[in-house]
């Protein structure tokens, strides 16, 4: 399969520039690892005459269309329309999408179905219907004149929801080939770095392919190959993960896991272990990433946010002295948070965050960027000095989070804590 | 003059997904403040051919062309050459921009200037000169056969920078018409509800204009208008938002507003008031969402995740007898774990939230999306019982999330806490 695609987004919110075309990228990744080249990226808005224009000019010059957006219920959601216009399909209903609008309406939304949704479950005759587990707007795929076609709704989550449902699955489909993709997760290098440690072999490989992908000092290197069966394209990407592997060492946590959280989850369930959080800068964000995870529970016990020095004393227990003495944000304090934390949850283990997220230096006169990090275990408290610099507030707490669940997992897997 | 301007980004690393086309939405929301409408975003590969094409695409529907990226002095970096040939201009080198860039290397980078560079000095003959004051790659731009181009660096930091040094005041002097936009938040509407309250007014109206997003059981409504001056606008914008807020009432929490938690940080501040929180299913949501704001420690004193039913007694000291009464998802128990927060953190105010966020029943089988939310004052604690069905996780945790947050400024703000 050698398609040509573009991504056509449909949406006046991002020529006023409210969001970033985060679809677009996503839906960029996926295919490229699906070995299909994405040539152009569009964007229109909410208005009949400029997308029927920008069609015209797609399928002109590529043969698999990706319309993303414009799908829901209300008068200015016109994608559907046009493009059945377009390619001269009549909309039908399909009574099935209808019925699980309904529902959706009645068992997830608690009211009934307003009757403007009745459009959503119209679809161009012939089409492949793409069911939206998350939300109401039905996406479809279909192939006309030499052009395949696929429709899919704007809000990210139910995009890449009903991409890995239906979109993928069908995308394969028109392919003999298999691809199979293996994501390698590491921590505490940068993208540079990585690739330089990996660059022979990142530059001539051309089946299985390697790339990478940063995101908050994190790197997630995707190799991907393509065979015949996916017994094949296993074996092939055996040897590139154990190259890496060999090339990274410890910096590498984690093979087809979503981050960080969820590599400490396997971990910390295998062992039956338990964990607790004393956050201070970062405001509650550990737990909240962690119990974003499914089966959190028989992991995480709960913590304190002790955002106020007060609270540090009162709620979590940490001594007085300490905190006059070293100030806040300081390495015993570090320690003694994540001590305090253990203690009064019972966990086996606690992780504590302290430092000066900015935009200010704090009431002692520490930068922003300054943080410490620490774990206690049963036989021994670690303790990580960050220098995060001048960087966004947001940027500083999810750099910090991270650390965290680093030392968490290095613990756990027996190599040195508080090394980077 | 109203333009129609096209954004051209140009870098393969955009269709590989690497990145989002984050220049094309910063681009869009400034053009968008100086009057000028952004019809399409068009985004094309390190190619000379492709780019050719999508120029001439862009001139046969566009008079204003702003080209980002490719601009650097590898070989890829194509974007002047193809430019000037499309246009039918000669490139000449600048020697006071090829001195800066010699200059910005000893200086800023401390070393020699590699020859590649001396072709960032060469730009079309009559071009205004763009000076790139945090990188090398200068910019320009031009007008030919009516339509005006701009091109600018693709590294966000270097086009923000040379945007509003160079490309911002050149454009001023183009446009007559400003644009100002207001945006309306409410909660506790779906979109659909809103649209129906709005109707006649939504589709009636052209200059100013009213449009609906939505996120996380929260609406968006953003009403722009197009004036000769901003005086004019702004009072073109005050009978629409009049009119919403009579029709959506209470539902309406403020304006101009990034959401909830800064609309709360703001009613707090104002009255130096401060709050804590008890967090069960949320897992310290609440906490993250309101300290990643600037500020927030002045009104956010700290809490417990009590995701643990023995944290909440033996952290918290919610008693034991009525979480083996009516166990730890209930009315009394969310009621106590707010009352609970405020003591032992000494804040004015407290919010809670226990629920079943999934995938799960609990252990009482509670089913999946009941979800109690507790505010605790110093005369009186409330609770709203949720049923938020059948949702993910994150959507269920997210809507209680902002249900704690709209208690707290329901209350703030002196109308009924409870009622939805």
């Amino acid at each position: 399969m050698a398609h040509q695609a573009e991504i056509i987004a449909v949406g006046t919110e991002l020529l006023l520039g409210n969001i970033a075309n985060t679809d677009a990228q996503y839906l960029s990744g996926e295919l490229s690892s699906l070995g299909i080249g994405v040539y152009w990226h569009t964007v229109v808005g909410d208005n009949p005459r400029r997308l029927r224009d920008a069609l015209a000019v797609a399928r002109s010059r590529a043969d698999l269309l990706i319309v993303t957006g414009g799908l829901g219920p209300t008068y200015d959601d016109l994608t559907k329309q046009v493009l059945c216009q377009a390619f001269g399909l009549p909309l039908e209903l399909h009574e099935d999408i209808l019925e699980g609008i309904r529902l959706f309406y009645r068992e997830s939304l608690h009211r009934e179905m307003p009757e403007n949704n009745v459009s959503q479950a119209m679809l161009p005759v012939g089409c492949t219907v793409f069911p939206n587990a998350v939300g109401t707007a039905p996406g479809c795929g279909f192939e006309k004149d030499g052009v395949r076609v696929l429709m899919l709704p704007g809000p990210p989550f139910e995009l890449k929801t009903m991409y890995r449902r239906c979109a993928e699955p069908y995308l394969r489909g028109l392919s003999r080939e298999v691809i199979v993709s293996r994501d390698i997760l590491c921590f505490g290098l940068g993208e540079s770095s990585v690739e330089e440690l990996l660059h022979d072999r990142m530059t001539e490989m051309e089946n299985p392919t390697l790339a990478t992908y940063a995101k908050s000092a994190e790197v997630r290197l995707r190799a991907t190959a393509r065979a015949a069966s996916r017994k094949e394209a296993e074996a092939m990407l055996a040897p590139v993960e154990a190259e890496v592997r060999a090339a990274l060492g410890s910096y590498v946590y984690g093979t087809d896991v979503s981050g960080l959280p969820e590599q400490c989850l396997r971990l910390l369930s295998g062992r039956q272990l338990t964990f607790a959080t004393a956050e201070s800068c970062t405001g509650g964000q550990i737990a909240a990433e962690f119990t974003a995870l499914p089966g959190a529970s028989a992991a995480y016990r709960g913590g304190v946010v002790s955002y106020w020095t007060s609270v540090k004393h009162d709620v979590l227990g940490v001594e007085q002295s300490l905190l006059d003495r070293y100030g806040a944000v300081s390495d015993p304090v570090a320690r003694a948070m994540a001590q305090s934390a253990r203690r009064i949850t019972g966990a086996d283990l606690a992780v504590s965050v302290t430092g000066v997220a900015g935009p200010d230096r704090d009431e002692r006169g520490n930068p922003v960027g300054l943080v410490f990090v620490g774990l206690a275990a049963p036989e021994n408290t670690f303790c990580r000095r960050l220098e995060l610099g001048q960087r966004r507030r947001d940027r500083i707490r999810g750099v910090s989070v991270n650390h965290a669940f680093d030392m968490l997992r290095r613990y756990l897997t027996g190599i040195p804590v508080e090394e980077l």
